[in-house]
C-alpha cells in the first residue's frame, strides 16, 4: 500500500518550527518557547520543586511537548524529525525549567537521546544544576532490558514524575526513585500495520506487504519480533498480551493501568475492539484494571498500528497516578 | 490513493457490537450497556436532574459514546455504521437516563436521526417522559441554516448541555435554552483530503484525485463547497477561517473556543500547523481565544482531513464551558 503523500504543510523545512508554534498557540499562554529553538516550557515554572524535563525527536506528536502541563512535565527539549535534541537545546531547556531543586530528565532509550542528554547533564552540572535521568525502555520487542526502546509507555512514566514532583517528593533523588520504579513497571508492545511517511521526503517509514503485520516493530520501523499474516483483532491481542505477561512480573491480584496507543491512523473502533479483548484477557488472569487510556499519545506520523502498555501499580504509584493532570494531550480529573 | 483495507477487526458483522463492548471496558465500570443494543449509559445515572442523551450512527468514534461522562452526556443511543439509531434504541436509552426531570436529546441534524429521535420522543411522551431536542447544525458547508449537518461542533454543544444539567439549570426548558444557544454559537467547516473506508465493505467513503482536496466535504462524503488543488496549510486555513467568519456573527472583542478536529488519519503535526495559522488569523481580527482543543473527536474511520470549529462564548456559556468534565474522549480540568 502506498503511504499518503498528501499532507497539509507549508514548507517541509519549517515543519518542526511551525509544529512547535502550533503547540504554543494551542497552550494559549501556558507554554512558552525560546524562539527558533526546540525548547518549550511552562510560562510559570513552579519554583522550589524538582523540575521534570522530557524530550526527544519530533514527528511523534503529541509526544513530547503535548505532555507539558499541570502536574506533568515542566518543559520539553524537541529535536528535528526523528532526531534527538542537541545538547544545547537540552541544556537551555534544563536552565529554563530549573527551579533550584534540580532537574529530572525523562526520555526514551535511544542512542542519540542518551548521548545528548548525557552531554547536557554534564554541562548543567558544570553550571551548578543537579540532574538525574530516567530512560524509558518499555518496548519488550528487544530481549535485553537495558537495550529496550521507549515507546508509548513514556506517558505513564511522565505522569508519575510530574505528580511526584508536586506532591511531597521534594528532592531530586526521591523523584528519581519513584519515577525509575514507574519505568520498571511499564511494559509495552506494538504492532505495525502500514507505514507512515517521513514528512520531509514523502518516503514510507518501512515496507510491509499488504497482507502482513509486524509485532514489535519500533516507532521508526525498527525490526520487531515477528512478521505474520494479517489476523483478527482478537488473535493479535491474544499474542501481544501473552508476550507482555511473560515479560512482566504481573500476577493474579495485581492492578494495572492499560494504554492502547494509536500510532497514527488506526481507527478508534479498532483500538476499542482490541481493548475489549485486552480487558477480558487481563480479567481472566485475575489482574485488576485501575484505569484505561485509549488514544493517540505517541505516533509515527500516519502509521497504522498500535501498542498495548501495561503499567503495574502499587499503593504509592496508584496514589500518584490518581493526581489530576492537565496538558494539551493528556488530561485527568481526580479519582 | 487506495483506501486502507487492512483493519484489525474480528468479524465485520460484529464491528459495532464489539466497539461498544470495548467502550464499556474502557469506562471500567462507569458505563453500562443494555446487552446487544446500542444503548450505553452511566452506571450511576444522577437522579433529580435533567438528563442529556446523545446519539447517532456508529463509525465516527469516539463520537458519540465517548462523551458519556461526568458533567457531560448521561447516555448515548448508537446506531449501526453511519446509520441512525432506531426509535426503540433511542426510547430505551431515554428510559435508562431519565432521572425524573426529563431528557434533552442532542444529536446531529441528519434526516434519519431527526426522524428516529422524533418518533422516540413521541413514544417517550406517551410514557410520561418529557423530552426536548437540540439538533446540532454547525457545518456551514450548507447555506440554509436549518439544513446544516452536525459535525465536530457536537463536542461543544454536548459540553454545555452536560454542564448546565448539573449546575443550577434544573428544568428541561432552561437546559434546552442554553444548549440551543450553544448550538447557535457553534460553526464548523471541514476539508476532505483522502477517504476512509466503509468498514463493512472496504470501499472508500468518497473518490478524490490524488492532488485535490474538498472544502466542506461532509462526514459521509457529502459534497462540499469547493473542490480545489492541494494547497498549503496556511492558504487552506485562510480560506476556511474566512468562510467561518463570514458565516458567524463574530466581531473584534468576541471570545471563542477553537476545536481542530481530525477526521481520522491527519497527523497531529498537520493539525498543529493549521492551529498556528487559525490562532494568528483570529488574533488579527481581535477575536480572543479562551481555549483550544486539538484531537480526534468526530471521525469517519481513517479519513484524512480535519474541521475547524469556532464556538462563540458569552459570560454564561464561558462559565459552563469551564466546568470540569471527564469521559473517555474528552477531559477538562477546572480553569
Amino acid at each position: 500500500m502506498a503511504a499518503r503523500m498528501k499532507k497539509l504543510f507549508n514548507d517541509v523545512k519549517s515543519i518542526v518550527d511551525e509544529t512547535l508554534e502550533g503547540i504554543v498557540a494551542a497552550y494559549n499562554g501556558e507554554v512558552r518557547r525560546i524562539p527558533e529553538t526546540g525548547v518549550l516550557f511552562k510560562s510559570a515554572v513552579p519554583e522550589d520543586k524538582v523540575a521534570v524535563l522530557i524530550g526527544g525527536g519530533s514527528g511523534h506528536e503529541p509526544l513530547f511537548p503535548g505532555f507539558i502541563g499541570e502536574n506533568l512535565a515542566d518543559g520539553a527539549a524537541c529535536g528535528n524529525i526523528f532526531a534527538a535534541p542537541s545538547p544545547d537545546t537540552i541544556l537551555n531547556a534544563t536552565k529554563a525549567v530549573n527551579g533550584g531543586k534540580g532537574v529530572l530528565f525523562v526520555y526514551g532509550n535511544y542512542s542519540g537521546d542518551n548521548m545528548n542528554f548525557d552531554i547536557a547533564s554534564e554541562l548543567a552540572q558544570a553550571e551548578g544544576i543537579d540532574t538525574r535521568t530516567v530512560r524509558v525502555r518499555d518496548d519488550i520487542a528487544t530481549d535485553n532490558e537495558e537495550d529496550r526502546r521507549g515507546i508509548a509507555g513514556d506517558l505513564f512514566v511522565i505522569k508519575i514524575a510530574g505528580a511526584a514532583s508536586i506532591s511531597g517528593y521534594d528532592d531530586l533523588e526521591s523523584v528519581y526513585e519513584i519515577t525509575a520504579r514507574a519505568r520498571d513497571n511499564t511494559k509495552s508492545l506494538g504492532v505495525g500495520v502500514a507505514p507512515g511517511t517521513f514528512p520531509e521526503t514523502g518516503k514510507p517509514t518501512f515496507e510491509l506487504p499488504d497482507d502482513e503485520i509486524e509485532i514489535g516493530m519500533g516507532l521508526h520501523g525498527e525490526p520487531g519480533v515477528e512478521r505474520q499474516k494479517m489476523t483478527s483483532a482478537n488473535s493479535l491481542a491474544d499474542s501481544m498480551v501473552d508476550r507482555l505477561l511473560k515479560a512482566s512480573s504481573l500476577n493474579s491480584g495485581d492492578e494495572v493501568c492499560v494504554l492502547i496507543n494509536d500510532l497514527g491512523s488506526t481507527t478508534v473502533s479498532e483500538l476499542l475492539i482490541v481493548n475489549r479483548r485486552v480487558s477480558s484477557l487481563l480479567k481472566n488472569q485475575g489482574i485488576a484494571i485501575h484505569d484505561v487510556q485509549i488514544g493517540r499519545y505517541c505516533t509515527t506520523q500516519e502509521m497504522a498500528g498500535f501498542s498495548i502498555t501495561l503499567f503495574k501499580l502499587d499503593e504509592e504509584l496508584k496514589r500518584l497516578y490518581d493526581v489530576p493532570a492537565s496538558s494539551l494531550a493528556f488530561n485527568k480529573g481526580g479519582n
